[in-house]
C-alpha cells in the first residue's frame, strides 16, 4: 500500500464511521496495521473513535489501546463498557496505566485500581507515589537483574525465565545485595561472554536516575547517552524501576509539544488536533490571549503619556507597529534560543551572566545593522531627523531586546516557572512597552519636542 | 557526586581549561564519564574543548567524540591532527560519520573517506548516496539479517558472529531470496522459541521505511512504535539498512531543535549554544529580522493611508499596539498547534478545510470574548463608540488571525516550505497589516470620520 492509498483509506474508514456503516467500516479495517488505526482514531471525536475502537479483534485492541495518546485512551474508558476497559487496563505496563490514570477522574482511578490483580496493583502503587513530573512515575518498576556475583549461564537463565513479562531483557541493571545498583550488562555483552564469566568482569559503569529527578532529564540521559534502558535509583542508590529508550522518547515527545505550545501562547492540548473538541481549542488559548491583552494595556498607557507628542507629530504613529514588532522579533529570537537550550541542558540558570554578556553584544550588533538601514530608508523617504529617530530607535530596541528576551528563560527557571511560558508572550509584551518610551524620549531628544 | 558537585566540577575543568592549566584540568577530569566531558566540551570555545579533549585518553575520547553534536565533532576535526581524526573518523558508524561529513568541508571530507578502509568507504558511500533530508542518509548500512527458512539456532549462530560489530541484534529483519523485507523477529522472541523453529513462524509483519521518504517521518514512526531497528528498504522493497531507536530519538531531537528555532524566526545553530561564537549567533537572526523588518514596512504603509484619520483622531492611536499584538498572539497560537500538528503527522495538507472550519470557529469564540472585554472596557475609560469600535475590531480580528494562522502551515507544507519557518514570523506581520486596515475600516464606520 503507498502511503497515498494508505490516507485515502484512513479518510475512507472515518467517513464509514461517520455515516454508521460499520461493514464498509469493517473491511477498510483490514490491512491497516495498529499505527493506521491508531492515526484513524486520533482524527476522530471522541464517539466515531469508540465506534471504530470496538471493531477492532480483542488481540489487536490492545496493541492500538497501547499505542494511543493518553488522552485518547480516557476517552475511550468513557465510551467502553466496564469490563471491556478493566481487561485491557490490566494488560498495560505498570508505566503506561499511569500515564492513562493521570488523565482520568479520580473515581474512575480508583474503581480501575481496584479491579487489578494484587500485584500490578502494588507495582502500579508504588509509581503513582511519585511526584507529578518526576521520573519515578514514568519508569517501569517491573524488571530484571543480575548480580555481581552471578555466573554469565545464570544470568542468562534469568532472563529466559523473564522473556514473556519483564518490558526489557537487552540491558540489565547488576544490583548488589542492598538492591542497590552497581553496574548495567547488555545481553549482548552476556552474549558475547563465556557461560562460566562472572557478572562482575563484564558489567559496566551504570548511569542512573533518582525516582525523584526531573523526567525530561532522565529522558534527555537516556536518549543521549543511547541507553536502551536507564536504571532508575532512590536516594540510597537502591533500584526501584528503570526507564526503556523508547518511554524515553516518549516523554520528550510530550515536553516537546508542551513547550512548542507554551511558547506559542497555548496551553498543551495533550491530546492529537482534530479529535480535540472546539471547545477546548478555545479554552487552552483564551486564558493565555487574556493575559496577554491585559499585559498589552501597558502599551495604551505608555502612548497616553505620550499623546501629546503623537498628537504635535501624527507621523510618528506610522512606525510604532514597525518598532515594536522588531522589537518583539528581536526578543523572541533570544528567547527561542536560550529556552532551547536550557531545555537541552546546554546552559543552566547559572550561566546568567554568560548569555546576558552573549546577548548584549548579539542585540548591539543586530541593532547596528538594522538602525544603519532604518536610518538611510526613513531618512531617505521622510527627512534626516525622522530617519535618526528611526535608526537609533532600532538600535536600542534590539540591544534591549535581545537582552531581556536572553535572560528571561533563565530568570523564569531560577525561580521554577516553565521557561517556555515566562518568555516569548511576555517579553513581546514587556518589550512592546519598553520599546514605545525608548522611542518617544529619543524622538523627544533628537526633533526637540 | 550530587548534580550540584558535578556542575562545579564542570565549570572548574572549563576555568582550568581557560587559564591553560592542564594539570588541574587532567585532575578534574577524573571521575566525569563521558556524558559530562561532552557537557563540557559543549560549552567551550572551540579552540578550549580541543585542549580539553587532547586530555583524555585514547578510548574514552572516542566514546566522547560520537557523543558530540556533528557541528561540535566538525569544530575538532579543524583542530586536531590528521592522524587523530583518521583514527576516530574510521571507527565511527557508517551514519554517525554522514552526521559529520555533512558539517565539513567538503574537501577535509573527501580527504577522510578517501583514508578510510574499503569496505567502510563503500558502506558511507552508499549513505551518502541518499538525498540530505531522506532516512536512507541516517540509516545504518551495518546489519545482520535472516531469512524465514532458517531455524533459531541458524539464525542464533549469525547474531553471535555479528555481536562484535553490527549496530544492533535486537531485532533483525527477515528477508528473502531476493533481499525483501518479508518480516522482523527480535532477538527475545528468538531465545523464546525452541531451536529448531523456523524463523518464519516466530517472525512477526514488518513496519518499513522507504530510503527515500523523509527523515523525520520514519523516524517518528520508529518512536512511535518503540520499534528498536525499523528496516529502511529501497522501491522495490529490498533491504538497504536499519533505523535503530537512539538514532530515530536524535533525529526527532534535532528536527525538533530546528521547528523550535524557526518559530522563534531564528535559523538553527544546529550546534550548543555557548560554544557558538557571537558572529554566528548574529548570523542566524539577522536576515530574518531584516526580513521582517522589510515585510513591516507594510504597516508603515497602511498607517500612511489612514494618516489623516489618525490626524483627526489621536486617540485611535493608542490602541493601535494592542490591537495588532492580540491579533499576533491569536494568529501564532493556531500556527503553534497546527505546525506541531502537522510535524506530529495528525493534520495534512488535504485536510485545509476540516482546519478552516475549526480554526474558523475557534476564533469567532475568542473574539466574542475580548471584543466584549474590550468594549466594556474601552467603554468605560474612554467613550461608547470608542469602545464599539476596540470590541468589533478584536472580534474580527482575532476570526481573521486565527483563520490565517491556521490553514497558513498547511499552505506551508502543501507548496513544500518548511511550516514553521512560514508561519509565526509570516503571520504577525500579515496579520499586523490587515488588522490595521480593520481598524481603520471599523473606526471610519462607526465614528463617521
Amino acid at each position: 500500500m503507498t502511503i497515498q492509498e494508505l490516507t485515502d483509506r484512513i479518510d475512507d474508514l472515518a467517513l464509514h464511521i461517520e455515516q454508521g456503516d460499520l461493514v464498509a467500516a469493517s473491511d477498510a479495517l483490514t490491512g491497516l496495521d495498529p499505527h493506521d488505526v491508531v492515526t484513524a482514531i486520533e482524527r476522530m471525536s471522541p464517539r466515531d473513535g469508540a465506534v471504530l475502537f470496538r471493531l477492532l479483534a480483542k488481540d489487536r485492541a490492545l496493541a492500538v489501546f497501547e499505542a494511543l495518546a493518553p488522552a485518547v485512551q480516557a476517552d475511550l474508558v468513557r465510551q467502553l463498557r466496564e469490563v471491556e476497559v478493566a481487561a485491557m487496563f490490566a494488560d498495560l505496563d505498570p508505566d503506561d496505566r499511569v500515564w492513562l490514570l493521570d488523565e482520568l477522574p479520580a473515581a474512575v482511578a480508583r474503581a480501575l485500581l481496584l479491579g487489578l490483580p494484587e500485584r500490578e496493583r502494588q507495582l502500579t502503587a508504588d509509581v503513582l507515589g511519585y511526584p507529578q513530573n518526576a521520573i519515578g512515575r514514568r519508569m517501569n518498576p517491573d524488571y530484571v537483574t543480575t548480580h555481581p556475583d552471578l555466573t554469565v549461564a545464570q544470568t542468562m537463565a534469568r532472563i529466559r525465565a523473564a522473556l514473556g513479562t519483564a518490558e526489557t531483557v537487552y540491558t540489565l541493571p547488576v544490583t548488589d545485595h542492598g538492591r542497590e545498583v552497581v553496574g548495567v550488562v547488555s545481553l549482548r555483552d552476556l552474549m558475547s561472554a563465556p557461560d562460566d564469566a562472572r557478572v562482575r568482569e563484564i558489567m559496566s559503569e551504570p548511569h542512573t536516575a533518582t525516582a525523584t529527578s526531573d523526567a525530561e532529564q532522565a529522558a534527555r540521559l537516556c536518549a543521549d547517552m543511547s541507553l536502551l534502558a536507564l536504571p532508575v535509583v532512590d536516594s540510597e542508590r537502591r533500584l526501584v524501576g528503570i526507564l526503556t529508550l523508547d518511554d524515553a522518547a516518549r516523554i520528550l515527545k510530550r515536553e516537546e509539544s508542551e513547550d512548542a505550545a507554551r511558547q506559542g501562547g497555548v496551553e498543551p492540548l495533550g491530546r492529537p488536533y482534530l479529535s480535540t473538541p472546539i471547545t477546548r481549542l478555545v479554552r487552552s488559548r483564551v486564558v493565555w490571549l487574556l493575559v496577554l491583552a491585559v499585559g498589552a494595556t501597558l502599551t495604551v498607557q505608555v502612548l497616553e503619556i505620550f499623546e501629546a507628542t503623537l498628537a504635535q507629530l501624527t507621523a510618528l504613529a506610522l512606525f510604532v507597529p514597525l518598532l515594536i514588532g522588531t522589537g518583539g522579533n528581536t526578543g523572541n529570537q533570544a528567547a527561542t534560543t536560550v529556552t532551547r537550550a536550557l531545555a537541552l541542558d546546554e546552559v543552566r540558570p547559572r550561566d546568567i551572566l554568560r548569555v546576558l554578556g552573549r546577548e548584549l553584544r548579539v542585540g548591539f550588533l543586530l541593532g547596528l545593522a538594522l538602525g544603519c538601514l532604518g536610518f538611510v530608508i526613513a531618512g531617505a523617504i521622510y527627512a534626516f531627523p525622522i530617519g535618526l529617530v528611526i535608526g537609533l530607535t532600532l538600535a536600542a530596541v534590539c540591544t534591549v531586546a535581545a537582552t531581556i528576551g536572553g535572560i528571561m528563560p533563565l530568570v523564569a527557571r531560577a525561580i521554577h516557572v516553565d521557561p517556555a511560558v515566562f518568555s516569548n508572550p511576555f517579553i513581546t509584551t514587556f518589550v512592546d512597552a519598553t520599546g514605545l518610551v525608548i522611542y518617544f524620549l529619543i524622538a523627544k531628544a533628537v526633533l526637540g519636542i
